[in-house]
């Protein structure tokens, strides 16, 4: 039987089975997972194998920010797939370098190359080579409140929960970053958490000895931990303490660039300027697997004349490079930037902070653009986080209503693609608004 | 202008300035980079942009291993992009499963299920987090003379010269391996290599502490390394060391694996069993990225109630599911796998044993299937390997002549697509003849 009749019977039960008995899933254990069978999408839009339709308010992993099959990126890759596949990354192919090209077009004044990797984890691994290459140094600083990646290098830099299990690199030492809602640093307000989160990593530099420290790694706004938007000057500041002591400072903007904030990167919000920039996720939507890392001048004028001890198989695969160029080209004809932008001001910010004032259980909202977090607690006053019963509830009652949300820790990040519809945006509000209030009862 | 319209245009000189200006590569100094422009392909040929065709032996990082533009693939890979690009780890997805299942059909006995990754590289980062979650101890033992791709643990689990600079992560030991044409035992013949290198790895394993080691991280035929074909017996006795001390056995066939020996796995031909196989590359041509870590039952159970602290945001990416299913399925159709195993002994290895006769140039040929390399040495006496610039000379010796080659420090490995014809093949050692002969004058 040919793989499309195969594919052509199946319902939900099938693919939940097969998947079961083959599949080995990320970050979970085995024998209690029940996935949810996905066989098809358009924009904000994805359908079961049993025909039922969910509004995507995750973005899948925050990623398909031009939302599920625009038509111009599936006939961009169909077409690439058409003249070459797959070439080695040694050789020059015109995709690759237009969608370079493109890229650099959205990177801040200044930056050069880009380096193209799989995914967002080796991005950051790559990005933290170049920057110990380049100032012959080891450590890398990075926030305790992030998320990096997978492998080696990356899931070490990595602050949550996930690193801990997997420490097998070194030269990783973690500080913490701005969050006032719960403070580390015993701030009255949202000004003096910067100042003191920025006198914190002062502290973490000198005393870690400045001139053995390569990078600092930090996510623009840190995504996973929570969309924790940072006070305005903050980034200002961690750039003037690179600086000061000849770090390389490297954004990691694999969930909040190309589009998330309502800029075309995050970055773009805080007056920043970094040496590197990784990227990933929203650069094509994930439509084809792809990352890699801005490159700016100092560093790629230094890998002229120095060996780079870097590479990968797929690097500029023929058809993600596709899938990037025309993603870019949607994006910009398309404006679903601005897009983003104006259904983050004028409906989820709005709608979420009324949300606020009727549910006691949100304990603050956060976020910009289509990326906008709501923290769940058990009383205001403690801020001790929803219980992850009453989680599961909330993300099943979403579930049930056709909307399929992104639930973290004590948290509903909400995140649909960067193209949803002020209507979409305003059904997801209500189904969030409907599963806390069967909470209530 | 649309991607389309501008790639119409094009000669080599443009991609490659275009590549100059934006593109940083892979394993090089940017600097001295000039690239081969490559723009299409079909079966084991390639063209540039000025139309000058090639004649591919080097299946680009050897893995193309169903050759360029299977119509069947592409046309797979089409179907699903116009279905679903991507999808969540999390989820179901049918595509996902069904090439689940036509991987594990080629997997050895006791096989259960596949985790997904995208590319080499991160398929042997979760091998190892498997086997040091699974046997709760850190070290990793690997060759000397091997390479496992370029993330954190990967890139240090490596032996070649690569590995050196990125040393940040822990718990790596390394051994030699056999190599009895530079033999590092002082052995006699190959059997007493197989022996010695044998006894060589208990005495590592006793003096790290078996206690101490998670897993036995081996290439079934170490690949960039040299084509490296282990004596008919070491991975047996390797599987009974790891045995005997409790470690779990991992091989890479991420280049060895899905053809290119003429097995559909490298491990066929070597009567042994490992825990984990770890898989990239040929599984589907490179066509989209794509890895994996095929799981055996004790292990696979062991994660049934054990959380498992490893993810990646394209894990099982559909478009490379579809890619997997269809090469899959082509190489069974096509007799792909029966195709490379006759041309290596009717064509390859017969033609290249020729070629050392009439070449002293040529230390030794090794190799089977379409998985050559032959060892080019100053004289046959001191074994000394021919200088870089001699090999730069074959190299473009072979270019002028149409031919894509592999070479590595003093080898040709001689790495043609698995679908290659007799003809194709002889054509491609006709031009190494060609290219050794012009170097004696
Ligand atoms: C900020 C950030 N960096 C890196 C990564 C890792 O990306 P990938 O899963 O593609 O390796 C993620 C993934 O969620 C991320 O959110
Ligand atoms: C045996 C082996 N393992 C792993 C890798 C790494 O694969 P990737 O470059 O896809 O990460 C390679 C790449 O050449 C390889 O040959």
């Amino acid at each position: 039987m040919s793989l499309n009749e195969r594919l052509q019977g199946m319902t939900n039960q099938d693919v939940k089975q097969l998947d079961r008995a083959h599949v080995f899933h990320s970050w979970s254990t085995q024998g209690t997972l029940n996935p949810l069978a996905i066989k098809s999408g358009e924009g904000c839009r994805l359908w079961d194998f049993d025909g039922r339709e969910y509004l995507d308010f995750s973005s899948q992993l925050v990623n398909t920010n031009i939302g599920h099959q625009h038509p111009k990126v599936i006939a961009a890759i169909q077409a690439q797939a058409a003249e070459l596949a797959t070439v080695a990354p040694a050789h020059a192919n015109a995709t690759r370098s237009l969608a370079a090209e493109k890229v650099l077009a959205h990177a801040p004044k200044g930056f050069e190359k880009v380096f193209f990797t799989n995914a967002g984890a080796d991005a950051n691994e790559n990005a933290i080579r170049m920057a110990r290459a380049y100032t012959g140094r080891d450590k890398v600083l990075s926030a305790y409140r992030s998320y990096h990646g997978n492998t080696g290098s990356a899931i070490v830099a990595t602050g949550d929960f996930r690193r801990v299990p997997n420490e097998y690199s070194r030269g990783h030492v973690h500080f913490f970053n701005p969050y006032f809602y719960r403070t580390e640093f015993w701030s009255a307000d949202e000004a003096e958490e910067c100042q003191r989160a920025l006198h914190h990593l002062r502290r973490v530099i000198e005393s870690e000895g400045p001139a053995s420290i390569a990078a600092i790694l930090l996510e623009t706004i840190p995504g996973t931990a929570g969309v924790l938007v940072p006070p305005k000057d903050y980034l200002k500041g961690v750039r003037a303490l690179a600086d000061e002591f000849g770090i390389v400072l490297i954004l990691d903007e694999v969930m909040a660039g190309f589009g998330r904030t309502g800029q075309w990167l995050a970055l773009d919000d805080f007056d920043v300027i970094p040496d590197l920039v990784t990227f990933a996720k929203g650069v094509n939507s994930g439509y084809v697997p792809a990352g890699g890392v801005m490159i700016s001048e100092a560093l790629n004028r230094y890998f002229d004349d120095h060996f780079f001890y870097g590479g990968l198989t797929y690097s500029g695969h023929p058809l993600a490079m596709a899938a990037i160029c025309a993603t870019l080209d949607v994006m910009a004809e398309e404006q679903i930037v601005e897009n983003a932008a104006r259904i983050g001001q004028e409906v989820l910010t709005p709608g979420l902070q009324r949300l606020a004032q009727q549910h006691e259980v949100i304990g603050e909202v956060r976020g910009l653009g289509v990326f906008h977090a709501i923290e769940l607690v058990e009383d205001r006053q403690s801020r001790q986080p929803l219980s992850d019963a009453a989680m599961g509830q909330i993300k099943q009652h979403m579930l049930d209503a056709g909307v399929l949300p992104f639930v973290a820790n004590n948290r509903i990040h909400v995140v649909p693609p960067c193209i949803v519809s002020a209507e979409e945006a305003q059904q997801g509000l209500a189904v969030i608004d409907e599963a806390l209030s069967a909470l209530k009862r």
